[in-house]
């Protein structure tokens, strides 16, 4: 697997961590950030400590793990630590965790001081094929995710297939999601790949391929002006249904990939209706999706909560709900604007969709 | 007086308020969002609808006037306001107003979504010479002056000079020093023109001149790698006192063009003792300066805090004070360390010199 040359910066594959110390002894930077969470803390940061041991001037910044963290008040914590901290504008930030601290790490380092350089180290699978490739960040205000944020690319990406071997099963569901999109968006063949492989241990290449096909998508559209747009299949619905599950489930809300997995089977139904998804297609996402992932109650009663939560989508122009579509496996069709109905629609379709376990 | 093209975008001297009307009936914008303060909203923005009328899509947001709305929870508050507008990101934000106005809603607007356009309408001298042009957004943490920030450029830049004409003195006053700095740092001969000039009441053609200076300047140097420095002049030690003013004087708090007066002269002392000023040329600005500003009273008891705010200054490197100073009046030398003991004399050089007011 070879490096994959990104918008102006490289990610690694091989022997990752030690391109990480590379990169670092070859650097000007006057200090070093890592920011990590409670998790990563325990369990990435000590093979990282391994690989720069000698190495001075690092600071560690630690949040809690979850999207909660992606509050705007924790980005003013972190930046209240750097400045603490006395970081100067020749510093570099070290994201090292999942797409929680990669999208706050890399807003933070963005805007502090009107930017300051960062890499990403992602250790969950949805981080390493989602959150560190394509130069986004975000934060949240009020439970609506990424609302805020800039397009900023890394310096550098280090993928290091290690830190998934001591994953729970959920973790690699969630980031799973993501690389079935990459399949049904843009490469069947990928998808068929996807279908005939154990997906509970997702083999090294799998991960390189599913970086590869958003890579390729975020380098002809940086800015999501066309494209880029395709990369939202199942994020619609998806969002809606992970911001109501974080503002109600509390402890057990779901995963983001778990969200997106809702949101591609409400939206594959749609691209059935809309977009010429054929009915054996559809069909089979369901059934791969059902097999994977629990389901998910979703009463009549919150579809208008779940509708006001995509009318705050970003994608949306003129108030009208905008979704990605599939007009067949492996092909999507962009700016399909959904009406209410519709979407509530998709929603019951999802509901009565028969799954072998309920959650 | 021409346009003047900057980075992407064109300043307009003539007829800026119907060129602003051109371009939004010209544009593709969904929504337009007004951000004013509670003067520009009562002085300026009657006119605007003036010119904009009969336009529809138009939403007013307004801040406090003051440095104080362009703390992080002011930004918040903005970023808010957009999404209960249901702003999407085919809006425009037109900044009208003073340089919190343009920091804060570039600020707000770079970020808002991963960043929707804007412009500026600047209302006051010092916006109009310095923070409209350059693509520098910013806000303040803990009164730390633009510690958060994007360099973000605007769409385009409508200076109207009817604007200055209710300015109170004060206000021209702090624009003036920018002016006088473009002269210091830059042109020897536009120093000299001002100089010659009534600047209590700046002619139209004396604000064109700085903006095509500050325009050069940032032109060739965006990020502020190198010779963007040179605007720095007057800044270590003038942000240090405006943020000790801003914090102690209360509604009496030095103008930022005061602070950098201050600092211009601290500067100017430093520039003599390290970069080759000329003893006659110290004399010359302190004159011009010392003339025009009243004396703001420095006690020795407080230098230590002013130290602790130029250490916190974004051109720090490893901690140590870098200032820009003049090798000559027209000509800048930038990356000075001044140590500690050296600031303390720059401050007491300010605090010995007879002026013919105190404040």
């Amino acid at each position: 697997m070879d490096t994959i040359k990104s918008i102006g910066y490289p990610i690694y594959f091989s022997d990752s961590l030690g391109q990480l110390a590379n990169f670092i002894k070859q650097s000007k930077y006057s200090r070093f950030f890592i920011l990590t969470d409670e998790n990563t803390g325990k369990h990435c940061l000590p093979l990282l400590n391994e690989k720069l041991a000698g190495m001075e001037n690092f600071d560690l910044i630690e949040i809690n793990a979850g999207e909660e963290s992606k509050d705007i008040d924790f980005c003013i914590g972190v930046w209240k630590m750097l400045i603490d901290f006395g970081a100067d504008r020749q510093s570099l930030m070290i994201n090292l965790g999942g797409g929680v601290v990669s999208d706050l790490g890399g807003f933070a380092a963005s805007t502090f001081k009107r930017g300051i350089d960062f890499v990403h180290v992602p250790t969950t699978l949805l981080s390493q094929v989602d959150a560190s490739v394509g130069g986004k960040t975000g934060i949240d205000i009020d439970s609506i995710k990424n609302i805020i944020g800039t397009f900023t690319q890394p310096k550098a990406v280090f993928i290091e297939y290690d830190f998934l071997k001591t994953l729970p099963a959920r973790q690699i569901l969630s980031g799973l999601a993501e690389m079935l999109k990459h399949g049904l968006i843009c490469d069947s063949g990928y998808w068929s790949l996807l279908k005939a492989s154990d997906l509970k241990k997702p083999a090294p290449e799998l991960v390189y391929y599913s970086v590869e096909i958003k890579n390729k998508v975020v380098i002809e559209d940086p800015k999501e002006m066309g494209i880029r747009k395709s990369l939202n299949f199942g994020h619609t619905v998806g969002h809606a249904v992970e911001t109501y599950s974080l503002l109600n489930d509390g402890g057990k809300a779901l995963s983001h990939g778990e969200a997106v997995a809702i949101g591609m089977i409400c939206e594959s139904f749609l691209s059935h209706k809309k977009a010429g998804l054929s009915a054996d297609e559809l069909e089979e996402i369901v059934n791969v999706i059902s097999g994977l992932y629990p389901k998910y109650s979703i009463s009549e009663d919150i579809f208008a909560e779940l509708y006001t939560y995509m009318q705050k989508d970003k994608k949306n122009q003129n108030g009208k709900i905008n979704c990605t579509l599939l007009t067949q496996i492996g092909q999507y069709s962009i700016d399909h604007v959904c009406t209410e109905d519709e979407l509530y629609e998709s929603l019951k379709y999802y509901t009565k969709i028969q799954y072998a376990t309920f959650r």
